[in-house]
């Protein structure tokens, strides 16, 4: 097969074969494609677009371009969540430790934050000693004795993935379906998972910002996820503000413990359960979506849940004393707070800016080798449709540094968009698709 | 300015602004832009395109990325002509000497031959000891004194181009009308002419083989020599059959002397006085298109285009004696003729295919390093609409395999139709755009 003509043929919009698209995986993966032809043809998948039978061909070949781990040994559902990412979207923490405490298996492979959005592996980090980077043959232990284990990507899960994935970051390719789900699908695929349940965000704080482009993710999603014979459930969900109230590694960990003790009951907890109690219908713990959600409640009501992230704590090495105690965590140097130059309504708020803030402040990265302070970050307090006098509190921002406060507060005073009337209140959970 | 933005731009169907294509073609040309970036951006400018000015801005920037020859020293017009390039077009052999016979000055850059299409270049060289490497300086002392100049692309001229070129050839690229035409113009303008004729070859044996798209490219072309206040007159002429009946280098030279003897008046004989007229108006020797075609003709009968021809090979160290005395030549081991194995008229010839037949006899490239056998080709004596009995001639090959002459009398028995019904004969002159 001849790269150039591959790539013309992408280009003038055919279809690709199977045989084509495992050999521009293969070779590309063993370098013997170069980088200059892949991303022509990148852009040109980005621009054409791809047929759902070419994604799933494509998420195969990312799939068997690594291990694909083997839970058939572990007798009993496996099921993961995937979110595409938003601000103080922590779900994770809180949902393994429910849907393992109903006896379901959750294999959760994560990703690190980048740009505006915080990712899983940080906020576990945060709790001092825990480990993400287990060994596989660890993971599975950790897995069978304590029914989850939240790890990141290993070098040997889809490495045409990481290689692809590096170069469409700097081709301008990224916002491309087929390319997307093919992406996520080859990892959680690799889980060795039975079924998965999806959060697909959409908003401004959302990778995808319009509903349409969510609906079209989440079919082509579920599309290859069904081809390749597992379960699926996909949520359309708001990123129009933050996700619950806390933003920032270590803050968000102190959030998901008090959603986990039963102790706050806001957009986080509503969020939460939903996506729970899907995965515990997936995992037959359940007849309907509705007994799921009532399950993933009581699991939170009776303490099984914070029973299980304190498992969970312990068996990743982390530090339990601090999840127990998180008021014993260090503190940032500066607590800075924020409060309403005006009355009146929340009417807007730029959440990637929000996202953007808390990384000013510390807690996230702007390329993939910053640092992350994990104390900083944002605790907002404020809603959308929520009523603010003059001088009311609006947030809290946590840093080491004064100049960082500063900019941070810029930020955020830009984004906030206040009314004298009440506005509509977005939507939570805007669609539910199986 | 940031390239993934900028890709990001393209790719989303916006026009880019003066700066940020100067910033683009500055960096790739300065190795700061990787390739991988670069051919990306390729792709999107190919599906996205570009508008007049874009592709004006583009053709500067290339231009500029190296040397303009300056030839205010020399008073008196300066133009040149430009082919797309097809089978058997050899007409740069015969215009220049017309054109300069008539105190006009050619300065000619010229390619060579990859793929189906031969390049003056490798023809000139077929011509014992006849140099295309001249230094500047010495391509000036030859233009100032005989009128005319057939040399290569140098380093200097450019460079932004052959960077580019090389990229677009092995990722799918080269098919753009923006990219083609600021990849034509960059060169020609940069030879310091003042009017350019172009030749769009359309059909089979061309690189555009819709008229539609030989006619965008002209216009193309037409705009963008136009804002730099260059005159600009543009053919599409038929290349859905060899041009002329000699294919091959030593060969081609053997049909351009022939023509300039005015010893023959085919297809090549026609189309050259067309183009060669149309420069001889450009350069204020004639009043009309018409009354500049019958100055050619006269440049030709009276023998002073041969005269200037052989002026040319001796000032650019050619062996006048081969031009004087073609039988001297050495020939090929092998000549085999190819006969009609029925009876009817000639109704279609994949040109493109007596293009690729021609190289498999040696006397082309399929890529750059390849080595050229200058004595190899074909004799096409037959044109559509024309009659053949059984077993009449149709063409010669010539080469010193004759594993290869069995190779191409293959490609070319499966290249022509016969039929029992007089086709159409194509114009040989489709359409004269100024």
């Amino acid at each position: 097969m001849n790269t150039v003509e591959l790539i013309k043929k992408k280009r003038d919009g055919k279809t690709f074969t199977n045989d084509e698209i495992s050999f521009l995986i293969n070779q590309f993966t063993k370098e013997k494609i170069p980088d200059y032809q892949f991303s022509a043809l990148l852009m040109a998948i980005l621009l054409k677009g791809m047929n759902p039978f070419e994604t799933a061909t494509l998420t195969d070949s990312m799939l068997n371009s690594g291990k694909v781990i083997n839970l058939s040994s572990l007798k009993g559902y496996k099921v993961d969540k995937h979110s595409t990412g938003g601000v103080g979207d922590k779900t994770s923490l809180i949902i393994a430790p429910i849907v393992a405490s109903a006896g379901i298996y959750v294999p959760m492979i994560s990703g690190r934050g980048l740009g505006h959005t915080g990712g899983t592996l940080d906020k576990l980090e945060s709790i001092p000693g825990f480990k993400t980077d287990l060994t596989l043959s660890e993971s599975m232990r950790v897995l069978k004795k304590c029914g989850t284990v939240l790890i990141g990507q290993t070098k040997e899960i889809a490495p045409a993935d990481k290689m692809i994935y590096a170069l469409r970051d700097v081709t301008a390719t990224v916002e491309s379906i087929p390319l997307i789900t093919a992406s996520i699908m080859s990892k959680k695929l690799a889980e060795g998972i039975d079924g998965l349940v999806l959060d697909i965000k959409t908003g401004n704080g959302a990778f995808m910002k319009s509903q349409k482009d969510s609906i079209k993710l989440a079919n082509s999603l579920i599309k290859t996820a069904k081809s390749f014979d597992k379960e699926v459930i996909a949520f359309i969900t708001d990123m129009n503000q933050p996700l619950g109230n806390y933003i920032g590694n270590w803050l968000e960990v102190c959030e998901s413990i008090k959603v986990l003790q039963g102790k706050v009951k806001n957009d986080l907890y509503v969020l939460s359960i939903k996506l729970a109690g899907a995965m515990i219908f997936l995992g037959k713990k359940a007849k309907t979506l509705q007994e799921g959600e009532k399950l993933a409640k009581q699991k939170i009501e009776n303490g099984e849940a914070f029973k299980k992230f304190l498992e969970i704590v312990e068996f990743q090495r982390g530090k339990v004393n601090y999840i127990n105690n998180p008021e014993k965590y260090p503190k940032s140097k500066f607590v800075q707070k924020i409060r309403s130059k005006k009355a009146g309504f929340f009417k807007e708020i730029n959440t990637y800016q929000i996202g953007m803030a808390s990384l000013e402040l510390g807690a996230g990265r702007r390329t993939k080798d910053d640092v992350i302070d994990h104390k900083a970050g944002i605790i907002f307090y404020r809603k959308i449709g929520d009523y603010v006098k003059k001088g009311d509190l609006i947030c809290e921002l946590h840093s080491d540094s004064k100049s960082k406060i500063k900019s941070a507060e810029q930020i955020i005073l830009e984004s906030l968009k206040i009314s004298n009337t009440k506005p509509t209140l977005p939507k939570l959970i805007k669609k539910v698709i199986r």
